[in-house]
């Protein structure tokens, strides 16, 4: 594919700028806030590179659309992709950062702090057992390269997990993978955690409802993935019902989550603004230099965009 | 070794005893309140197996002292310990449990949990960027069981680890460990988190002490060996000078912890009672029997005390 002039609007401009800065590309590359860019962009550019397209953009006058980030569901919701443009997508270490961000919250509830710390406020030795990482079962919504690197680290450390995926085929580091559209009774009502890293698509849209969350037993629930994916009511409605014991919301489907929320007041509800998978700049550019170099050369990438499966 | 009679005592009485029942292991056994202990129980038999001993028993009375605890010094401190006694200790899953409770605490801060608490009761959404497991640099002080358990768990998370122990010698799972007597500058300086797994003996007696503390610059304090290792002033020092940005405490110079300790009340101290790495009874029969079976056939076990080191 011959690529002349790129348009790189999104979240990073200055820094994609400093650095391509110093490379010579030898393209022509026009750096525009992503709320500025217009459809004669548009006409003048065979790449975009951004984060949050406005919604009025046609990307079907150029032949390539990367992503900075790993999600694309704001490039694919309310348009009709024109299958002929390539979509791309960032990979990074999210997948570290998300096993992180998850595990930092499992071990902060078996571990006790909350417990501890309100010992040490009234200057009590109240001796409590912490829980153990091997005595914990995980089930993992979602087994793409996230899903499978928190199976990798949580596993790793002696837990158990299972995978729920549209296939159900197995994948590295889960103890098994389960269709989900099969029953996940037994998996669900004997999970001590369930972390979801769903991508947002027209299949996995308000997928965490009621069917799931009423057969939980007194578990945690992690989204890292997208907010659109919970039945908000319905998750309120688990824990109120104490078929979750402890919400860790990273995404919400609004964000910034509004004042009104009821999650923010909630005792069993931990929020954090979206952080639990960031790019770095020095990330997104180098996947998008490398992703530029495969797409120029016609070579295989796995982080081409299936558009109809939405990741 | 031939053992007719057994004298249990400690903190685990009644869990050994209906272990023991259940087995036929063809001995005159005792059970008795440790502080109940009496000399004329000694002189009857010929192990003895406790947690806390009183600090008058003369154990060159019998052939065999086991340990329920990993560590040894409520047996050897203050006392001439014979040796013609055999001393063992318990080896569980303390290294596991000790790795689980520390790695809690360093993804606490690098998760900023605090931070995003404080902003979710003021309703704002405020995106900081946590740090990552991959660019920590932790010293551990003790390269035994748990030192290396602990080395394992955080460089299988991409963690820098290095040690610092009484030889010297190279062990799993470290980059590289130093001597505790050469300079350890450059690695106390660019350590990001300490911790502490020493056990308390002559040589480790305030050990961690401002000759350590001074040379960190704003690093995390874990101390899980034991509390008398520390000098408590000198920590106090360096959380003031912020040589130590966190102190997270499980054990103390006396224990429980005085009501007039300042740890209590000190903003950037974390107090836990002495529960990073419990024994469980399951765990503790099964490596008092296995201990007892290895004794009695004299085989050659890993659980012996050497009375000089300590440990």
């Amino acid at each position: 594919m011959e690529l002349n002039n790129l348009l790189i609007s999104g979240n990073l401009i200055e820094e994609i700028q400093s650095i391509l800065d110093e490379k010579d590309i030898s393209k022509n590359v026009r750096y525009k806030d992503e709320n500025e860019v217009t459809e004669d962009d548009l006409e003048w550019a065979d790449a975009y590179v951004g984060f949050k397209p406005k919604a009025s953009l046609d990307f079907s006058k150029v032949k390539w659309v990367h992503s900075t980030g790993a999600g694309v569901d704001r490039f694919l919701d309310e348009r009709n992709w024109d299958p002929g443009v390539l979509l791309t997508r960032t990979i990074a270490s999210f997948g570290q950062k998300i096993a992180e961000y998850s595990l930092s919250y499992i071990l902060r509830h078996l571990q006790k702090h909350n417990q501890f710390i309100q010992y040490q406020a009234k200057k009590e030795w109240n001796p409590v057992t912490p829980g153990i990482l091997s005595e914990q079962r995980v089930v993992v919504f979602g087994t793409g390269e996230i899903g499978q690197v928190v199976a990798n680290k949580l596993s790793s450390l002696g837990v158990s997990v299972t995978g729920v995926s549209a296939s159900g085929s197995g994948k590295p580091y889960f103890d098994q993978v389960i269709a989900q559209n099969k029953d996940l009774t037994s998996y669900l009502s004997n999970a001590n955690w369930v972390i979801s890293t769903l991508p947002l698509t027209s299949d996995t849209n308000g997928m965490l409802d009621e069917k799931i969350f009423t057969k939980l037993n007194s578990a945690g629930f992690i989204n890292v993935g997208r907010g659109k994916t919970v039945n908000t009511n319905h998750l309120l409605n688990a824990l109120d019902d104490e078929k979750i014991h402890t919400a860790v919301l990273d995404v919400f489907e609004e964000e910034p989550l509004p004042q009104s929320s009821p999650f923010w007041e909630h005792d069993n509800v931990i929020i954090t603004p979206h952080i639990s998978a960031e790019t770095t700049p020095a990330e997104a550019v180098a996947c998008f230099l490398e992703t530029l170099e495969k797409v120029e050369a016609s070579e295989n990438f796995k982080n081409q965009v299936d558009i109809d499966r939405g990741y």
